[in-house]
């Protein structure tokens, strides 16, 4: 049975070209996402395609139960949950105090912070059974300070990187990796722009002028996952940052 | 009219002397709390015998609406809200990720984030309107790192933070100002010690031994945030930490 | 004889108005700064001519013994020293890696952390002696992020930031204020603005414009200063930024 | 001609480490280091019987031009530094202000903070005109936070961490690649423990006890360095921290 590892929030971004990274490296993928079963189905059929092996669902991370029952569903059914992959975003844009609901301030919160308290909070117990796992949590700028119009967003994410704190006070002497990625930029969207250009004048733009335009590819981005889930556990990153060569960091804009 | 210090969270602490003192600087004190009517009405007649202005509410802030009821209630019937302080904590103690359920987590968030964001909604448009006023807000140290245990309230807390700062980025240019207070320590509290030694002991206890072991008096803190509000514009602090002398900063703990 | 606050740094702006802020509550300024007797004179005649009590050295803060044998001749025939204002800068403007030499980058060195050090280690062994004592050190943004071209600057600020903690974790408990302020933005500067504009234009400008504009008023920033040398023990503050209503926190640029 | 890999402070810990790590990857390792020349020697060997290539330099890195010539050296005659790792230590042991000598601060500055600098200001130039290049700076606890009878070590640390941000703003547009690593923790000495235990022994304390006693294994920090100078310049990592899953983060101590 091979060691699985699930992604909750797995589009064509980061979260399904992590997915198709762990897959390659001989993990089961369970890939969840909330809509488009099409381009899930695409995810799946990629991975098998190159002789890895994934399942895809459909769920809403913020229903009641959801998280939870799929953790017990995989660890059930599929295999052990060796690496979780928290990558739900939740940004909504620069939206001004008064233009921002309580209800979008919630949703972020649901987003941001306590789906990955649900997550750990299911998936956590398994890894300390068993003696080790891997929680990596995909996160953004605004972790680490707030900016204008992103009341929602900072409040969620801020209470995302100190809940990866208190996580890994409590499990990594469990011998359970948690780690926190800052994604300091934009990501690059291969379903979107990629479709657009094409194939070849799309890698071409990915080679360079892309990275100099600040886009930085999931691809490498899941080079960067791989490895602190590999790293030695006399040397783990608790937090990185990561952004293009092109791009300013945040503390320099 | 005398202008109005609103206070969420107006225990015999932080709160209810930060009250006091913009009191007796010539605001009308408005103290809410969510329990305890004869502490309340005490902190009012101590207001009043001292020749200052009050009123106490009982109010449980994390009620739909009732801080909206209250600000707008004020706005109405009391005064121009020009300083307020949300006060609310949102410690629950150190717990492991397995005795923290979902229910706790998300108290954390509307004591911690969502209630600062009810606040600022609320009555920050008046201030807006009126071209200025101030929101102090008490901060706590898990605001600024997560600690083992600490699942619920670095969470909160440190969604607490980072919405200050978006609130900072929107305010700030529209004469309004936003000030997060790191208490680094444990506040002295005089209803529960203060009682049990006696009058003047527990001066003399507060006056050496009690900032000696680390005691924090909120009548000192209440000098900061008094200050805090009275900087003038051109040189706003958006945040500062608090301690007592004897007691480790978090980051050399 | 009066207690004695010791100015390293004593220009115009934040250094002399501090010294200022000092005499007019009751201490004897000792205002040392590198060149301009003329200015150096006129700060300690005014300061005599309101009732205050000061005097006036030129002072080269980087020559071997300056600092040291100053301290000691103020321990010796003025008074004790028991307020130090650490107000030197080390800007030198945007270079690049290229055109800064390590001339540029030793000399930031000595004027932004050594000569703190040396303060700290003259001054501070009286204040032990005595009991008690406050070190107030002037810093900058560049303490807490580098930016492009402040190759020497930042890592000297770098430096003096964390050397403040290091004086914090080793003197607080021997009842030494050591205080780390960040000046986030530019100070208005009397001297040159003030004189092109006349008196009473420039007050004008200082009330309504300057601190529209981004301009930091150093009587201001003087109020912060005495507001943490007074704070309780109990409450002592290490850190907190200062910046106009109008400019953006450097973490928002 | 092979590519160059140039350490400085090419001890048998993370930096004689490293360098073997490069050549096994097909890099000519330039090893520096200020004494031993039968250590330094075996390191060479060591690297040559597997196949690799390297050279080794006793080098004092404070003395005048030492930086300087040898990259004009190694640049003139050996091969293009595209990879350098500046990994000198300036740690002296807790020292009270009192027993912090100012030469024993400037030291602590000329190998902490001055020596990266003037690295930087002699390999980043033929970088530039070669079109990128990678810098990787180890780094302490103290780069992020001063403690108690750090004096030294935390001002030298604190600039070398801005000091490395200032270079990326500067040099990550020209494509080079400037990372600062935060080691958090104690890291594992083979030429001293190793020898005490034998080969055997220490090898099964390094696989289960050593991480869990919190050494770090410099071998498998050499594997994050690696991976860092392969990343994508469309997701560039410039700061990271490393720590055994058995040690408490600098943050919660």
């Amino acid at each position: 049975m091979k060691p699985v590892c699930l992604v909750i929030g797995a589009g064509a971004g980061i979260g399904g070209t992590v997915g198709k990274r762990f897959a390659k490296e001989g993990y089961h993928a369970v890939l969840c996402r909330r809509t488009d079963q099409a381009g899930l189905d695409k995810l799946v059929d990629a991975i098998e395609s190159e002789g890895g092996s994934a399942s895809g669902f459909l769920m809403n991370a913020i229903a009641a139960d959801s998280i939870e029952e799929r953790v017990a569903q995989v660890e059930a059914d599929v295999g052990p949950i060796e690496v979780a992959i928290y990558n739900l975003g939740a940004q909504i844009g620069d939206r001004s105090l008064d233009n921002t609901s309580a209800k979008a301030f919630e949703m972020g919160w649901r987003l941001g912070t306590l789906g990955l308290f649900r997550l750990a909070k299911a998936a956590c117990p398994y890894m300390v059974e068993r003696g080790g796992g891997t929680l990596i949590v995909t996160s953004a700028t605004a972790a680490v300070r707030g900016n204008a119009g992103q009341h929602s967003h900072a409040a969620a994410m801020g209470g995302r990187r100190l809940l990866c704190q208190t996580l890994n006070a409590e499990l990594s002497p469990r011998n359970i990796h948690v780690a926190h990625v800052v994604v300091d930029g934009s990501v690059d969207a291969p379903d979107t722009l990629g479709k657009m250009l094409g194939a070849e004048r799309f890698q071409a733009l990915r080679d360079t002028k892309g990275a100099e335009d600040g886009l930085m590819l999931p691809e490498r981005i899941a080079d960067t996952y791989w490895h602190i889930a590999g790293q030695h556990r006399s040397v783990w990153t608790h937090e990185l940052d990561l952004r293009s060569f092109s791009d300013l960091p945040w503390w320099n804009h």
